[in-house]
């Protein structure tokens, strides 16, 4: 068995309200400093070693990305 | 500035019926091997140098993360 994370993120070019919204809500709040958030999604797969990379490249594009607005990363973590 | 990544996920004891639908979701579309998925969210922050670990953790605790159901992680990333 091994873990893998795939990150999700919207596009640079693609506009994230969840995200200047947590900017609006920080100023708010009194925390100061923080210019800019961007919010995307994290998973973590437990999966067997039989997967490999190219599998899982394809779980994450196919499946966990919506590649026109999103960019993921795919990466094994340590147990 | 520095960039700042938060990691939220649902914690271990409670049911993630999103991460649940993906597995079943890859079952249907012919991947095997994944025996588990579990769905949080990840936060790209930029913030000024003024701004601490203690004032990140705030962040993190009081806005980013519902407690009750969730555990974060905060890490500071290299440019």
């Amino acid at each position: 068995m091994a873990r893998v994370v795939v990150d999700v993120m919207p596009k640079a070019e693609i506009l994230d309200p969840q995200g200047q919204a947590i900017v609006g809500a920080l100023g708010r709040l009194g925390f100061d400093g923080v210019s800019q958030v961007r919010q995307g999604k994290r998973f973590e797969l437990e999966v067997d070693d039989s997967v490999d990379d190219v599998a899982l490249g394809r779980i994450a594009e196919e499946l966990l990305t919506n590649t026109v607005i999103e960019n993921f990363t795919v990466s094994r973590v340590a147990d």
